[in-house]
């Protein structure tokens, strides 16, 4: 039976961390047995909103994809590419925001509310506002009919779902495919920042890096927001909301030592030091070896960079071929 | 000295008609020794409010092309090409959006008022509302300086100057050029429908084609919007605002002539009729070794299919030039 085809995949504006580690990095690991996966480093999404500071985007590009070979996505199996090196995208791109209009996108919630995070306003970038139509065009070019993505993105895939529908009904050809959201395992969600923020994020100096050294990460651990009225040992606790205990729920395989010392915890006696320095030892046992495979593609950065090429040539291929579909269904296949 | 360069060219949504001759068809016959010229049938602007109706666009490029052959538009020195035929138009259009605001769009007098013309309210295609850009694409892959256009494209290009100006100084290269826009001779503005409405258009059913019969132009000479309080011969009659005088201000090289006839007509003694008879005479002239040469191509359609298909093969070595320029200049030029 032929594979499913599965598109993911990052925006190259940093290292990446262990919240992208346990919201999809794991999960896509694990899914690259099962389905046909195209893994994108979205340069130019990134570019949306970084057009004055394009070097941050390309300084990242290297670092996502070797956060992507060190934590085990293997790219005999996976197509990784970098979304500027298929130029077919824009054109499609360009296609679709011909049947979606201005008032639709505006009402995308997840749109919404990104630009009234990022303080847009008057300075909306127009290609930030249509980057839901070229994410779109991403999932489309690959007849990807499996996006893994957290509960924000529902409306992303709903968007693209319509578009897809239009599409078809309007040329007449069932060339597109509507792709189906992959919510995260319950549970394995997005990981708190140190600081028992939501969001783990560079600008807010609370994450923990897949390459962070072993006393960085130490040191992050013994300074994570707890319960604060857990003041002395003896104190009853609080487990939920304790960024230490999110922690562990994601990364202790041990689930009963884990609901034991939870319990404890909750009627007192169970020092933060303590949790921690447990939560310490099972990060740095997770994260030793993706460091050092880390270290060592460092040092191969011929083979990186190859693998970026290769994906790249691969994924233009496919990305080519469902565009020609695209333009004999509107006819603009003159020649 | 090399020449500069120059950009021009139709939507492709029907035939065209003498407005557009004598706005703009003629002059380009004329520049096209000065210039090194591009003239582009605009099949994907025209989509981006007919998406829903891509058979006429299709079907409409032949035509415009045995227009543009019929005038004397001469391929062997202009690049007649299809914009959809130059992907890299698309590409461009992507980086550009990044660097204008959507406010900045929404306040392009000539979209505001083609939006309200076409009654888009909520319905308003992205495309269309970007449109501007894609345009700033279209003359900055050809480096064109040169962009002739009336007076209501002004902002059009103010538009393409502002993100040629802000991409320069953003990639600190000075890969784009700002183009001029190049207005029409004074008198050779638009043309007004017979029916005296400000525009000639196929919608209104007011215009005269290169490509209409002898008997069709006279009829529709003869059923011309004149002076109506001009009812008897011996009446006083206007020359302002008088289509046939609109069309002898246009057409009619013998100038004493015509003004004899306007001071005729003023004072009274001088027919509609007679008037008409004479600017039949004119247009007749005018517009029968036009229509000869477009019933040479339309038996000759090989010739006119290759002319687009090697315009737009030396379009896109252009455009792909320019383009790889700009990736150069984003930094997204990885391998």
């Amino acid at each position: 039976m032929k594979k499913e085809i599965l598109l993911t995949g990052d925006r190259p504006t940093g290292k990446l961390h262990i919240g992208h580690y346990i919201g999809s990095l794991k999960n896509r690991v694990k899914l690259q047995d099962q389905y046909n996966s195209f893994i994108m480093i979205a340069d130019q999404q990134a570019l949306t909103d970084n057009a004055r500071n394009p070097e941050k985007i390309r300084n990242s590009i290297t670092e996502v994809a070797l956060d992507y070979l060190s934590v085990g996505i293997d790219p005999s199996k996976v197509n990784i590419f970098i979304q500027s090196q298929i130029p077919e995208l824009n054109e499609l791109t360009m296609h679709y925001l011909n049947i979606v209009t201005v008032s639709r996108l505006k009402r995308n919630p997840t749109v919404k509310n990104e630009i009234k995070e990022k303080n847009f306003e008057e300075s909306l970038p127009t290609g930030f506002l249509i980057y839901p139509v070229s994410q779109t065009a991403d999932i489309t070019a690959f007849k990807a009919t499996v996006v893994p993505a957290g509960e924000d993105q529902i409306p992303m895939i709903e968007q693209a779902r319509e578009i897809v529908r239009s599409f078809n009904s309007i040329y007449k050809k069932e060339v597109l495919l509507e792709p189906n959201v992959l919510l995260p395992e319950k549970g394995l969600g997005r990981l708190p920042g140190i600081d028992g923020k939501a969001k783990m994020s560079k600008s807010l100096g609370n994450a923990i890096y897949l390459s962070d050294s072993p006393d960085i990460i130490k040191n992050k651990v013994m300074s994570m927001y707890t319960d604060p009225n857990h003041i002395r040992i003896e104190d009853p606790g609080n487990v939920e909301n304790n960024t230490v205990f999110s922690y562990l729920d994601a990364f202790c395989l041990d689930k009963l030592h884990l609901e034991e010392m939870k319990e404890h915890y909750r009627r007192g006696g169970l020092g933060d030091v303590k949790v921690k320095k447990y939560l310490n030892d099972i990060l740095q046992a997770e994260l030793e070896p993706i460091r050092n495979k880390r270290n060592y593609y460092e040092q191969h950065l011929d083979f990186v960079f190859e693998v970026l090429k290769r994906g790249s040539q691969n994924a233009r291929l496919v990305a080519a071929e469902t565009l020609s579909e695209v333009r004999e269904a509107i006819g603009i296949n003159y020649f």
